[in-house]
Protein backbone atom coordinates (compact mmCIF):
# COMPACT_ATOMS: atom_id res chain seq x y z
CA UNK A 1 0.00 0.00 0.00
CA UNK A 2 0.73 3.56 -0.46
CA UNK A 3 0.78 5.75 2.58
CA UNK A 4 -0.01 9.65 2.41
CA UNK A 5 1.34 11.28 6.14
CA UNK A 6 0.47 14.82 7.46
CA UNK A 7 2.44 15.65 10.01
CA UNK A 8 1.37 19.05 11.96
CA UNK A 9 3.68 20.76 14.23
CA UNK A 10 1.89 22.31 16.89
CA UNK A 11 -0.50 24.66 16.30
CA UNK A 12 -0.30 28.04 18.08
CA UNK A 13 -4.01 27.89 19.40
CA UNK A 14 -4.56 24.41 19.86
CA UNK A 15 -8.31 24.35 20.49
CA UNK A 16 -8.99 26.25 17.44
CA UNK A 17 -6.57 23.95 15.57
CA UNK A 18 -8.39 20.90 16.78
CA UNK A 19 -11.59 22.35 16.58
CA UNK A 20 -10.77 22.83 12.68
CA UNK A 21 -9.22 19.65 12.58
CA UNK A 22 -12.00 17.65 13.87
CA UNK A 23 -15.03 18.98 12.67
CA UNK A 24 -14.03 19.95 9.12
CA UNK A 25 -10.53 18.83 8.20
CA UNK A 26 -10.70 14.90 8.93
CA UNK A 27 -14.33 15.16 7.91
CA UNK A 28 -13.32 16.62 4.16
CA UNK A 29 -10.09 13.74 3.84
CA UNK A 30 -12.22 10.69 4.44
CA UNK A 31 -13.75 11.55 1.45
CA UNK A 32 -10.56 10.80 -0.68
CA UNK A 33 -12.14 8.41 -3.45
CA UNK A 34 -9.82 5.01 -3.19
CA UNK A 35 -9.10 5.65 0.72
CA UNK A 36 -8.79 2.56 2.71
CA UNK A 37 -7.86 3.23 6.29
CA UNK A 38 -7.66 6.45 7.85
CA UNK A 39 -5.03 6.80 11.22
CA UNK A 40 -4.58 9.61 13.24
CA UNK A 41 -2.11 9.95 15.85
CA UNK A 42 -2.29 12.77 18.60
CA UNK A 43 0.98 13.01 19.83
CA UNK A 44 1.60 12.95 23.77
CA UNK A 45 5.45 12.84 24.06
CA UNK A 46 8.97 11.48 22.92
CA UNK A 47 10.95 9.41 24.70
CA UNK A 48 14.15 11.20 24.71
CA UNK A 49 12.99 14.76 25.57
CA UNK A 50 10.31 17.05 24.04
CA UNK A 51 8.57 16.22 20.65
CA UNK A 52 8.05 18.91 18.31
CA UNK A 53 4.92 17.44 16.69
CA UNK A 54 1.36 17.53 17.61
CA UNK A 55 -0.51 15.25 15.60
CA UNK A 56 0.16 13.03 12.38
CA UNK A 57 -2.75 11.89 10.06
CA UNK A 58 -2.21 8.63 7.42
CA UNK A 59 -4.07 7.92 4.37
CA UNK A 60 -4.09 4.34 2.89
CA UNK A 61 -4.18 3.91 -0.57
CA UNK A 62 -3.92 0.74 -2.70
CA UNK A 63 -0.61 1.89 -4.57
CA UNK A 64 0.65 5.38 -5.30
CA UNK A 65 -1.29 5.77 -8.47
CA UNK A 66 -4.86 5.56 -6.19
CA UNK A 67 -2.95 8.28 -3.94
CA UNK A 68 -2.38 10.27 -7.08
CA UNK A 69 -5.96 10.04 -8.45
CA UNK A 70 -7.26 10.92 -5.32
CA UNK A 71 -5.39 14.18 -4.38
CA UNK A 72 -6.53 15.03 -8.00
CA UNK A 73 -10.02 14.48 -7.55
CA UNK A 74 -12.58 17.67 -6.13
CA UNK A 75 -12.53 15.96 -2.88
CA UNK A 76 -8.52 15.75 -2.94
CA UNK A 77 -8.13 19.29 -4.15
CA UNK A 78 -11.09 20.92 -0.87
CA UNK A 79 -8.84 18.76 0.80
CA UNK A 80 -5.86 20.75 -0.56
CA UNK A 81 -7.36 24.16 -0.06
CA UNK A 82 -8.64 24.04 3.49
CA UNK A 83 -5.27 22.41 4.78
CA UNK A 84 -3.48 25.62 2.97
CA UNK A 85 -6.25 27.62 4.84
CA UNK A 86 -5.73 26.94 8.42
CA UNK A 87 -2.06 24.71 8.72
CA UNK A 88 0.28 25.50 5.76
CA UNK A 89 2.92 26.95 7.90
CA UNK A 90 2.60 24.14 10.22
CA UNK A 91 1.85 21.02 8.44
CA UNK A 92 4.60 18.49 6.34
CA UNK A 93 3.43 16.09 3.61
CA UNK A 94 5.13 13.16 2.37
CA UNK A 95 4.26 9.34 1.16
CA UNK A 96 5.76 5.78 1.08
CA UNK A 97 5.22 2.52 0.61
CA UNK A 98 3.99 0.72 3.44
CA UNK A 99 5.08 -2.99 5.10
CA UNK A 100 4.19 -4.49 7.75
CA UNK A 101 7.32 -6.55 9.94
CA UNK A 102 5.70 -9.68 12.17
CA UNK A 103 6.43 -9.71 15.75
CA UNK A 104 9.14 -12.09 16.47
CA UNK B 1 -3.41 1.70 21.23
CA UNK B 2 0.02 3.85 21.68
CA UNK B 3 2.51 3.89 18.82
CA UNK B 4 6.03 4.58 19.19
CA UNK B 5 7.38 6.16 15.90
CA UNK B 6 10.67 6.51 14.46
CA UNK B 7 11.21 8.64 11.75
CA UNK B 8 14.67 8.99 9.60
CA UNK B 9 15.81 11.80 7.39
CA UNK B 10 18.42 10.69 4.89
CA UNK B 11 21.33 8.93 5.94
CA UNK B 12 24.53 10.07 4.59
CA UNK B 13 25.44 6.32 3.03
CA UNK B 14 21.77 4.83 2.23
CA UNK B 15 22.88 1.45 1.07
CA UNK B 16 24.95 1.04 4.33
CA UNK B 17 22.45 2.63 6.43
CA UNK B 18 19.68 0.20 4.87
CA UNK B 19 21.70 -2.76 5.12
CA UNK B 20 22.16 -2.29 9.11
CA UNK B 21 18.18 -1.17 9.44
CA UNK B 22 16.92 -4.67 7.61
CA UNK B 23 19.41 -7.03 9.03
CA UNK B 24 19.92 -5.43 12.22
CA UNK B 25 17.74 -2.65 14.03
CA UNK B 26 14.30 -3.74 12.68
CA UNK B 27 15.37 -7.42 13.66
CA UNK B 28 16.22 -6.41 17.18
CA UNK B 29 13.33 -3.76 17.04
CA UNK B 30 10.82 -7.01 16.25
CA UNK B 31 11.80 -7.95 20.13
CA UNK B 32 10.42 -5.32 21.97
CA UNK B 33 7.90 -7.35 24.45
CA UNK B 34 4.18 -6.73 24.03
CA UNK B 35 4.59 -5.45 20.22
CA UNK B 36 1.54 -5.66 18.20
CA UNK B 37 2.00 -3.94 15.09
CA UNK B 38 4.98 -2.91 13.53
CA UNK B 39 4.77 -0.87 10.40
CA UNK B 40 7.22 0.23 8.35
CA UNK B 41 7.21 3.19 5.52
CA UNK B 42 9.84 3.61 3.03
CA UNK B 43 9.26 7.47 2.07
CA UNK B 44 9.25 7.87 -1.64
CA UNK B 45 7.83 11.84 -1.87
CA UNK B 46 6.04 14.70 -1.23
CA UNK B 47 2.90 16.22 -3.31
CA UNK B 48 4.19 19.32 -2.90
CA UNK B 49 8.08 19.04 -3.46
CA UNK B 50 10.56 17.03 -2.47
CA UNK B 51 10.40 15.53 1.44
CA UNK B 52 13.16 15.57 3.81
CA UNK B 53 12.22 11.86 5.64
CA UNK B 54 13.88 8.72 4.33
CA UNK B 55 11.98 5.84 6.37
CA UNK B 56 9.25 5.68 9.28
CA UNK B 57 8.92 3.21 11.48
CA UNK B 58 5.80 2.78 13.83
CA UNK B 59 5.86 0.38 16.48
CA UNK B 60 2.04 -0.31 18.19
CA UNK B 61 1.37 -1.42 21.52
CA UNK B 62 -1.74 -1.86 23.69
CA UNK B 63 -1.52 1.35 25.71
CA UNK B 64 1.24 3.82 26.97
CA UNK B 65 2.41 1.50 29.70
CA UNK B 66 2.97 -1.64 27.75
CA UNK B 67 5.06 1.04 25.95
CA UNK B 68 6.93 2.44 28.29
CA UNK B 69 7.22 -1.16 29.94
CA UNK B 70 8.65 -2.60 26.15
CA UNK B 71 11.61 0.75 25.93
CA UNK B 72 12.79 -0.32 29.60
CA UNK B 73 13.24 -3.69 29.14
CA UNK B 74 16.76 -5.38 27.94
CA UNK B 75 15.24 -5.76 24.37
CA UNK B 76 14.45 -1.79 24.17
CA UNK B 77 17.70 -0.61 25.53
CA UNK B 78 19.36 -3.32 22.85
CA UNK B 79 17.00 -1.30 20.49
CA UNK B 80 18.03 2.02 21.32
CA UNK B 81 21.50 1.30 21.75
CA UNK B 82 21.89 0.14 18.15
CA UNK B 83 20.06 3.54 17.22
CA UNK B 84 22.34 5.60 18.59
CA UNK B 85 24.97 3.73 17.53
CA UNK B 86 24.05 4.05 13.45
CA UNK B 87 21.15 7.15 13.34
CA UNK B 88 21.47 9.52 16.56
CA UNK B 89 22.19 12.58 14.18
CA UNK B 90 18.76 11.46 11.80
CA UNK B 91 16.03 10.11 13.85
CA UNK B 92 13.39 12.19 15.64
CA UNK B 93 11.36 9.59 17.97
CA UNK B 94 7.48 10.48 18.91
CA UNK B 95 5.02 8.78 20.82
CA UNK B 96 1.32 9.26 20.55
CA UNK B 97 -2.74 7.82 20.59
CA UNK B 98 -3.73 5.95 17.85
CA UNK B 99 -7.44 6.55 16.85
CA UNK B 100 -9.16 5.11 13.31
CA UNK B 101 -11.60 6.72 11.15
CA UNK B 102 -13.69 5.00 8.93
CA UNK B 103 -14.34 6.15 5.25
CA UNK B 104 -17.30 8.06 4.37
Amino acid sequence: MTKLIALYRPPEDPAEFDRHFNAVHTALAQRYPGLRKFEITRVTGGPIGDTKFYVMAEMYFDNKDAMERALASKEGKAVARDLMGFAAHIVTIFYGEVSNLEER
